[in-house]
C-alpha cells in the first residue's frame, strides 16, 4: 500500500530552501581571506598544515603534533524533532545531541586527529526555550552519552538566548571539538592516497544530518506529515531520527591496530560526491553498494529522485569512507565491525580522471560535480 | 538638551527578554554532565585540567602543554547593526565580526593561552541573507581583520542557511577558538592569585557584546531609536557598534615581557561582579574607576540605572581585568599602553571575604551577587 495517495513532483534542494549558488561566493570570499591568515603562526613559532584547507577540519603544525580544530552545526534536524514530538510526546533531543557532536567529530577525524575536548553551542530563540526540562534534559543526557562513547571531554559551551535572531522556540545546535594528531605518523590528509586503495565504507544510521531539509519539504506534502508510515511501520519522522553514527570509534581501534588510512571522508552534503574530495585526480570504482535505509529508499522514492539525485546528495547507507592499503582492508572491515559499525570493502582507487563510479547503477560523479574549495 | 522628551521607566534584564533564572538550571545541569565527561580523556593517556572549569577557557593537560579551547557567540549585537544601518546605510558587519572574535578569544587567554586558530560559525535565516554582497564582504573582512590583529590563523567555519531555525534575514555569529599554553609556566588559574596583588584594568570601547539586550529595550522606547544623538554628536547605534577590544596583543606582549599575570578576568556579562570570578575567597578593592565611555554613561542615565545595577551588569568602561604582583603593576600598564590600550592599576586584592569594592561609588557586590559555577 502506497502511504499516501497522490505522488508529488520531483523536489530538489532549491525548492527546499537550501541555494548552494547563493552560499558559495561567501564561502569563496571566507575561504581566500581564511587562507590569508595563515602567515600569523609564524608570531608563535607555528605554521598551519596547508594540505588541511579545503579538507574537513583544520590543522596547525605545533612541533611534535599537529593541532585539529572544527566547528560544525546540526542545520535544521531539530525542527524534525520538533515536529515528531508533537505526535508521538517523546522529545528526541539526546538524538540530535547525538547528531550534533557527531557533525564535528565525525570532521575531525579525517585527518586522523583523535578528538580530545568538545564544546556545546546551544542557541535558544529565548530564555523560554529552557524552561521544558524534559527536552533540556534529554540535550544534556545525549551529549554527554555521545561524549563518552568517543572518549571526549565536554569542555563547555554556549547557552545563549537569542530572541529576535533564533526563531521563537528553536535552538541553533552546533558543537565545536578539538583533538590532536599525536604521533605526526598518524596524519591522514591524503598524501599516500592512489592507485590501488581499497574503500571501506562505514554504514549509516539513516539520513543523518543531511538532506534534512529535502526531508521535511517531503513531510509537509504527505497527508500524514512525519507521521508517515515507512512499509516497515517505523514513522517517517522517527525514521529520520535515527541518530548519526559516531565513527571516532573505528577510527581510534584502527589507530590502535597500527593502521593508518591513506585517506578518510566524511559523507555529509553531497553525498557520495564527497568520495572525491580530495584534491587528487583519481578515480573512485565501487562494485559494492552497501544495503540502503528505509528512509533513504522512502525519501528517494517519494521525492522522485534518480540515483543521480540520490546518491549525489544522501549517504545511501555508506556514513564514513577509509582508503586504506589494499592489505589492510580486511582488518579495517573486521576492526570497524568489532567496534560496532557495519563495515564493507566496497571499491578501489584507480589511476584515472577525477570520478566516482557506482558500477552497478551505471553512474559516474566528475569532477565538475563538486566543489568544495576555493 | 535631552535626547527624548520623557524619561522612561528603569529597564532591567527581565524585562529586556534575558531571564537567567531560567537558564541557569540547564546550564547547572549541563555543567554536571559536562565534568562527568572528564575520566574520558583517560583513554587517550590525558586528562582534563579541573581547575579549569568554571574558568572561561577549558584546558586538557597534553603533557609537555596545555589545550585550550572555548566557543562563544556574539549574542543580539547584529541586530544593532541590521537597525543603525536603516539609518545610516553602513553595515557595520566589519566591527560585529571583530566582535565576535573578541567574544572567543578574551576569554581563551585568561587562561594563560596563546590564541592559535578560530573558526567561524555564520548561521543565517536563508540563503537571501548571502546575497547582500556589501554586509557579506564586511563581515569577512572584519574576520580576517581581527584575525591578524591577534595572530591567529582562521581555519574554517561553518555558514550553515537555518530558515526556520534562525529569523528571515538575520545572522546568528559566533566563534570557537583554541591555543596552547606553552610552557605551562603560563599557566593563570590563579593558584598564585593572593592579597597584595594589583589589579590593572584594561579599557572597553563601549559596551563591547555584553548589556545589548537592555540598549536594544532602550531604543525601542527612544524617539529616535538608535538615530538618538549622544552628548557628542555620535548616533546611539554606532556608538554601541565601537567593537570590543581584542586583549591578545596585550597579554601576549606581557608573556614576551615574562610577566605571567597571576589571574586574568575578561569582564562580559555580570560587569564588575566578574572581578571576583575566581573561587577563592577575596576581596578585591578599587581605588580607581577608569572613564565611562559616553555609550555606557548614557544607557546608565537612560534606563535609570544606579551604579550597582551598572557596573554589575556592564564594563562601564574596564573590559579586562589582570592580577598580577605588585612589583609587574606599572610595567603592565606600560606594555597594555604599548599595544595600544589604555589601562591602571585600579585596584588591589585584599585578604577579607569575597566581594568587589568600588570605593568612590560605596558599592560592594558580596559572593551571594555572581553564580557562574555548578
Amino acid at each position: 500500500m502506497k502511504p499516501h495517495p497522490v505522488r508529488m513532483a520531483s523536489i530538489d534542494y532549491k525548492q527546499a530552501g537550501v541555494d548552494y549558488g547563493k552560499i558559495d561566493p561567501l564561502k569563496i570570499l571566507a575561504q581566500q581571506a581564511a587562507a590569508a591568515t595563515a602567515g600569523n603562526l609564524q608570531r608563535h613559532g607555528m605554521r598551519e598544515v596547508a594540505a588541511s584547507r579545503g579538507e574537513s577540519a583544520y590543522l596547525v603544525d605545533c612541533g611534535d603534533f599537529y593541532l585539529a580544530s572544527i566547528t560544525e552545526c546540526l542545520g535544521t534536524k531539530a525542527l524534525v524533532a520538533d515536529a515528531t514530538r508533537k505526535l508521538t510526546g517523546r522529545t528526541y533531543y539526546e538524538l540530535i545531541a547525538q547528531d550534533t557532536l557527531a557533525m564535528a567529530i565525525n570532521d575531525l577525524i579525517t585527518v586522523g586527529a583523535t578528538p580530545l575536548s568538545v564544546h556545546a553551542y546551544w542557541a535558544a530563540g529565548g530564555s523560554a526555550w529552557f524552561d521544558d526540562a524534559q527536552r533540556a534534559k534529554d540535550l544534556v543526557d545525549g551529549w554527554r552519552a555521545a561524549c563518552d562513547a568517543c572518549g571526549v571531554a565536554w569542555g563547555g559551551g554556549e547557552t545563549p538566548a537569542l530572541a529576535g535572531v533564533v526563531v521563537d522556540d528553536r535552538i541553533d545546535l552546533a558543537a565545536s571539538c578539538v583533538g590532536i594528531v599525536r604521533p605526526k605518523a598518524r596524519l591522514t590528509l591524503g598524501e599516500k592516497l592512489g592507485p590501488g586503495d581499497a574503500i571501506v565504507l562505514l554504514a549509516s544510521s539513516g539520513i543523518h544530518a543531511n538532506g534534512v531539509s529535502l526531508a521535511r519539504k517531503l513531510a509537509e506534502r504527505l497527508p500524514a506529515g512525519f507521521g508517515t508510515k515507512l512499509p516497515s511501520g517505523a514513522l517517517f519522522g522517527e525514521a529520520l531520527l535515527a541518530p548519526t553514527v559516531l565513527y571516532s570509534p573505528v577510527t581510534e581501534a584502527l589507530a590502535a591496530a597500527g593502521i593508518v588510512p591513506h585517506y578518510q571522508a566524511n559523507i555529509t552534503g553531497h553525498g557520495w560526491r564527497k568520495v572525491m574530495r580530495h584534491a587528487k585526480a583519481l578515480t573512485y570504482r565501487f562494485h559494492t553498494l552497501p544495503p540502503v535505509p528505509e528512509v533513504l529508499q522512502f525519501l528517494q522514492r517519494e521525492t522522485n529522485s534518480d540515483a543521480r539525485a540520490a546518491y549525489g546528495n544522501l549517504n545511501m547507507g555508506a556514513g564514513y569512507a577509509l582508503y586504506v592499503a589494499a592489505a589492510d582492508a580486511a582488518r579495517t572491515v573486521e576492526i570497524a565491525r568489532n567496534a560496532g559499525v557495519q563495515a564493507w570493502i566496497a571499491g578501489s582507487v584507480e589511476a584515472g580522471p577525477k570520478q566516482v563510479v557506482l558500477e552497478s547503477l551505471g553512474l559516474i560523479f566528475g569532477a565538475d560535480d563538486l566543489h568544495v574549495r576555493a
